[in-house]
């Protein structure tokens, strides 16, 4: 048995890091916090930035604010666009929450696509996309196909491109799997689907901010996502949508609000949709949402997000080093795929006792999260996580382990999303 | 002619207002503020507020805050039932904007009216509405019928009641509309559509924390609403919808997004709507925006809404009073209801130069908004506006109007919404 990285290994890569220095930029302390996949820390600007928000745009400027705010959806939208998603000016807009931009874009994308009667997703999807695709179908008389998916491997690739049929409108996939992290190849499958004429919406909630993306290289059409995970925007921060440029004129979504209108405070008569990507806009936008999105930008725009994925896949990589050598003979199994390349930015841990386990670690000071039905969720986000903070976690889950620990804990259900 | 109220009136009317105390639990300044209607002020605790949601919820319990976070929609639609709507516990639940509320609530009313092919509304309603529902109309292949309305009188009851046949399924309705600020009789109208079977959806943007509302009393079904205006929530803040308890059973929102689902983190296979109001929720809630709507209430609940509407109708005659005195010989006309029962919180004014004049008198340091065609909006909020900040805009108002100020103002479109 080969010798495990040490602590102090740990630390001469901290110090060798490149990105060390952000850490700095959040609000810190000593938890180790590895639930970045499910609300990014607090970046130390943003507090003073919305107190600056509420004082002067809200408190003394008032409506007389508006012509400012009214441009964030898309000026934040273009910031995301250019710092996480790869993609043009002008082909993403910040807009209500992930679910209301998929409900939109599924709706507008099956429109786009008559005559179609599939709806393809991934049995284990996250469970709104689930839901939502399972309410168009019923809805609109589509048949929704969920394909078989492993949980610790994700949907095979292969599996998916084989059920691309013509009957097929549209596709739902989250690049990376909220459960296991599987990472599916965005292009290939993009082409794969175009080549019979369907129709691929990317869920992204999971992988911007985390895996770098290219959504104009690749040929994306469509995609949606939350900002309150590796974007670090805030709880229930607003969502971005995202559709390529050259698809927009062709698309209405089915939610006709007043922010999609062209030319908006004529509030005349008929709906006639913005010729941009407000179109998908709905209602007023959340301003105090969307204000904490600003300095979250700063810091991944600083860091890019290829050194930010350099360093996940290594923070990745000492987990499962880790969690083979002191875990597995505990009865821990690795639930994520093995391969840096098709893993996205967390890792996933089997073990029939992972409920009641995450809670232990909760009061050992690690912060992941548990995912039914029996999964350890870890997600080291690369701007303010350091190596020792994993190794200190996996150490403390090698110490429960140990101990069962967790025997005394109880198991009613996790809330935390 | 009669002598017009004077500004020594006005301030001994202040110094004996009930709410003025109240003033200063908002940050105000010189400005003679007549926007609440629009974007109400900042209450002085919300800073603070936000401020420790930010610094102790968000960055030190990160997620570990969501068992509280998961609670808001509910407990804080409860506080604006009760001190807002008249409701009860478990009818409101504060979601995304009062666009998709809309969109939800008025997709599920017509799937409950199975066979009915009409939705009615004001065709002088909020363009928000009209649009939301004319892309309803278009998707469900039913009729949008606009009813006539009169710009400064809003729509006559009597021929709305006429138009309530066997074949409405729906109708929405502001119950004060954001032009003219016409107060309909929420409960007569009620009971005017149940008597066909039509729901009524109501939109009491304009209404919530201006005008007493018992929805419970009214027996109202279904109503959405927002609460940036008089409610005082902040820019873009979320906004609610109230669904009758015992209606809410039989009612499925098209838009099926995990925080709808019953069990939610079991995130199990198959849409099984929630019990309570949580069934029209969607996606994960704006934490931050609906952080800022507790101290707003708190300031509310000290008011009541029945003081709140008694000064309301008072600042709303001063302004009627000293427009006919002052601003009437000079080709300005009243375009709201006079009669103080028919009229919400604001007040509209008719002048060809509306636009223009109310870009001046932000330079004269007045507030009040501009709304197409030619109407000059004045919303005097109760719980912070003085009887002499009432007084000083008109005064200013006269001058401008006696100088014809506004000939030297830029006439490019409003954006303010």
């Amino acid at each position: 048995m080969t010798a495990q990285t040490s602590r102090r290994v740990a630390q001469e890569w901290d110090a060798a890091d490149p990105l060390a220095g952000l850490r700095d930029r959040f609000v810190v302390d000593d938890l180790c916090y590895l639930d970045g996949n499910s609300l990014g820390r607090l970046p130390s600007a943003t507090g003073g930035h919305l107190a600056g928000l509420v004082r002067d745009g809200w408190g003394t400027e008032l409506v007389r604010s508006w012509p400012t705010w009214i441009e964030w959806p898309r000026r934040i939208g273009d910031r995301i666009a250019a710092h996480a998603l790869g993609a043009r000016e002008g082909e993403v807009i910040v807009s209500d929450s992930t679910s209301v931009n998929l409900y939109k874009l599924a709706a507008a994308a099956l429109d786009a696509r008559p005559g179609r009667g599939t709806i393809l997703a991934d049995a284990e999807e996250f469970p709104t996309d689930r839901y939502l695709l399972e309410g168009l179908a019923a809805q609109r008389g589509h048949t929704l196909r969920l394909l078989p998916s492993d949980l610790d491997e994700g949907l095979d690739q292969a599996t998916l491109v084989e059920s691309l049929t013509e009957d097929v409108a549209l596709v739902v996939l989250s690049a990376v799997s909220y459960r296991c992290g599987a990472l599916l190849d965005v292009a290939a499958v993009t082409a794969a689907a175009r080549r019979v004429g369907a129709l691929v919406l990317w869920d992204l909630s999971h992988a911007v901010g985390s895996v770098p993306l290219a959504l104009t290289d690749a040929g994306v059409d469509l995609a949606v996502g939350c900002t309150y995970k590796y974007l670090n925007g805030g709880p229930g921060a607003p969502a971005f949508l995202y559709v390529r440029r050259e698809l927009q004129e062709s698309l209405r979504q089915p939610i006709w609000g007043w922010f999609g209108q062209r030319d908006q405070f004529r509030m005349g008569a008929g709906y006639d949709p913005a010729p941009g990507p407000e179109r998908f806009l709905v209602g007023t936008p959340p301003v105090l949402g969307m204000a904490a999105l600003d300095p979250a930008l700063d810091v991944l725009a600083d860091a890019g997000t290829d050194r930010v994925r350099e360093k996940s896949v290594r923070l990745g990589e000492l987990i499962i080093e880790l969690a083979d050598a002191w875990l597995v003979p505990h009865g821990f199994r690795l639930a994520s795929p093995r391969e840096p390349g098709r893993r996205g930015g967390h890792v996933s841990l089997h073990h029939p006792e992972a409920l009641r386990i995450s809670r232990a670690l909760v009061d050992a000071g690690v912060v992941g999260d548990y995912r039914v039905p029996d999964r350890l969720r870890l997600g080291p986000a690369a701007l303010y996580t350091r190596y020792v903070d994993v190794w200190d976690a996996m150490d403390r889950l090698r110490d429960i382990a140990e101990r069962q620990a967790w025997t005394a804990v109880p198991t009613e259900p996790s809330r935390v999303t």
